[in-house]
């Protein structure tokens, strides 16, 4: 099927992918007196005594955000921002498909940093949380960071984090197929934009010791000058401890894991053949990989992951982040921590049993019925246990 | 029953009025492909190449914003943006049942006039229009114009223009009752607030020559000192030509109409015996009006409406809004201006047809099905003829 052609069209067809429904009834002059005037005013009242009450008594619990400035959007890049809110919907849709959570898409017509910010944190007592998307880097860093700072609701930015979390949950059974621990494996990620950077820093909180990010320079380490930022110079103080420098194809050698998120091509079976034996790659690069799959194994690859939904072992968001927000709002987080998003990986590594798993099954079906209530229910917990949950 | 109570009791139970629903199947792969990645990039790359096909192929065509900052929410005041979004989330409802509208409920934090627009200015590109709700005035009246003039959608401050509206639609037939004529008629109007001043504004569009406004000073007029502000300057070039002062006692005697949208009991039956013969009175304040029917008649009054369901003609915006966005959207009007909302008027007016006219039926119940609809076309007709229509 032509995706392209098609979606047009059934967009053209659907003009939208959401629908605003009530849930109570307006069918009769009472109905009205109660979900409106006069009944409306005790609520109202209710929560001016005490705002936390707009958690019972209006749909904010369970409402999210999904905010983009349009700069980022796919693979796209920058579309502007009534452009990016085909991708919203269909992450709104997602939201309550997967996780029950009512979703509302928003576009911000600024690229301003301060600006977006202001404009997501005004709003923030609208919502119960908020799900940032298609943000390019490194603004999304730092609209994130003052979100987080300025907000008393979850602030959590996709493409970096709900990317991380699937990418973590392969990596752990993943290393049980070639039995080999996370402490011990040499990994190489390539790529530095907002989705390596979350990775490599869920790894390292999961316990990876020995991570080495390459950029289009080459390998990230403290004290190169070439092609530095603010974001590289703090990974550069938590990665590639030995400070080994050289190309990609150069520290890729030896190593146990590459993970990719950058650009198609990015690996040859040759530099696949020169990593440690069982390697796994994660050639996230959509919709065309760092390397194809059978490109890798013919290197000598055990496990190989990618963004497509044609291959094994798919990369796909929508197993975190319905359920991320579920458990979140379960028990009205006050943030999505590093404790949460790991409990997700775990949670979701775990769906797959010793005997199911193996090279083509590292991570579960998008649409494993099991997948948004375990995630839920894990982050639910750890949002408990690390002192986040409000009630 | 004790609407209160209930209402209190239904809110704790609802959790939210509100629900975003998927209108597009994800319930397998290929449904994911086309409503999401990687489908989804076709829509957005039209709405790159251009803007307006975000009306084609997202949800704005048919999006209502529904904004408020909690200032003057109901009759109760400056109770916080968080404790207005249960009226928020009731509006909302009733764009959907009235109007087909989807409705999106938000607050924003903040009381200043340029923050308020600038976050909703930001997020113009979300929706098809935005309804500003309970927002204080003179506040209003400014924000209102900012938005419009950095705007490209509609922005319509229901408080102000949905009350005129109505009110418009049953002066129209109160006069025909009476036998009347609206450009020859003399009305004096209570209370210098929002809806006040747009009611004010919304008859001498519509043809009404004499008004006199009166706050608590008493009469408006051009050169008076005491409590003007740059509104009341504004409307005392246009209204009370002949400078009458005094007392609203005072230039109540002789008048043919009364509108008060001010306070409980401001009026009583000995003032309406001064009022010329078959006298109207419109007597908004809610819930307790300006002067009750009984007592307004026994003073002579031969019509009377007021805010309230359990009375004959209820001024009830409901029979404005939904069908006013409706029409503005369905023809994709860069505004709603005033000859949309004297259409609109009008169009209520109409429906009560001659036999049925009577001093206890001069606007159509809530719940008349044509009332939407009847709107909704008189709305579009009235964009197209007045060049703001864009489809």
């Amino acid at each position: 099927m032509d995706y392209a052609k098609e979606a047009l069209r059934l967009h053209r067809e659907w003009k939208g992918k959401l629908e605003v429904t009530p849930k109570v009834p307006v069918a009769t002059r009472e109905d009205l007196s109660l979900a409106y005037t006069p009944g409306v005013a005790a609520p109202c009242l209710e929560i001016q005594k005490d705002v936390d009450q707009s958690y019972e008594l209006t749909g904010r619990w369970n409402t999210v955000a999904v905010v983009t400035d349009g700069t980022a959007v796919l693979g796209l890049g920058d579309i502007g921002p009534e452009a990016g809110m085909p991708v919203m919907e269909g992450k709104c849709v997602l939201f309550k498909a997967f996780g029950g959570v009512d979703a509302i898409p928003l576009c911000v017509r600024s690229k301003d940093v301060d600006e977006i910010v202001n404009t997501v944190a005004l709003l923030a007592g609208s919502f119960g949380g908020v799900n940032l998307e298609d943000i390019s880097a490194p603004r999304c860093f730092e609209i994130e960071r003052k979100l987080k700072e300025r907000c008393d609701i979850p602030i959590f930015h996709d493409d970096q984090h709900g990317t991380a979390v699937i990418t973590l949950a392969g990596l752990t059974n993943a290393l049980k197929v070639v039995g080999k621990r996370k402490e011990t494996v040499r990994v190489v990620m390539n790529g530095a934009g907002a989705a390596a950077i979350a990775i490599c820093k869920l790894l390292l909180a999961a316990g990876v010791k020995d991570v080495t990010l390459c950029d289009r320079s080459g390998a990230i380490y403290a004290g190169r000058e070439k092609g530095m930022n603010a974001v590289k110079e703090e990974m550069a103080r938590v990665t590639n401890l030995q400070k080994r420098a050289g190309s990609l194809a150069e520290v890729l050698a030896g190593a146990d894991v590459f993970i990719g998120v950058s650009a198609p091509g990015a690996v040859t079976a040759e530099m696949v053949q020169t990593m440690n034996r069982d390697a796994i790659l994660f050639a996230c690069a959509n919709p065309t990989p760092e390397i194809f799959p059978d490109e890798a194994k013919a290197g000598g690859a055990k496990v190989v992951a990618t963004g497509r939904s044609d291959f094994p072992n798919q990369i796909n968001n929508v197993l975190a982040f319905p359920g991320i927000f579920r458990g979140a709002f379960d028990v009205r987080a006050s943030d999505i921590n590093e404790a949460m998003k790991v409990a997700a990986a775990e949670a979701l590594a775990g769906l797959i049993s010793d005997e199911e798993r193996n090279a083509d099954y590292i991570i579960p079906a998008a649409f494993d019925p099991r997948v948004g209530r375990t995630v839920a229910a894990a982050v639910a917990q750890a949002a408990r246990d690390s002192g986040v949950a409000r009630i």
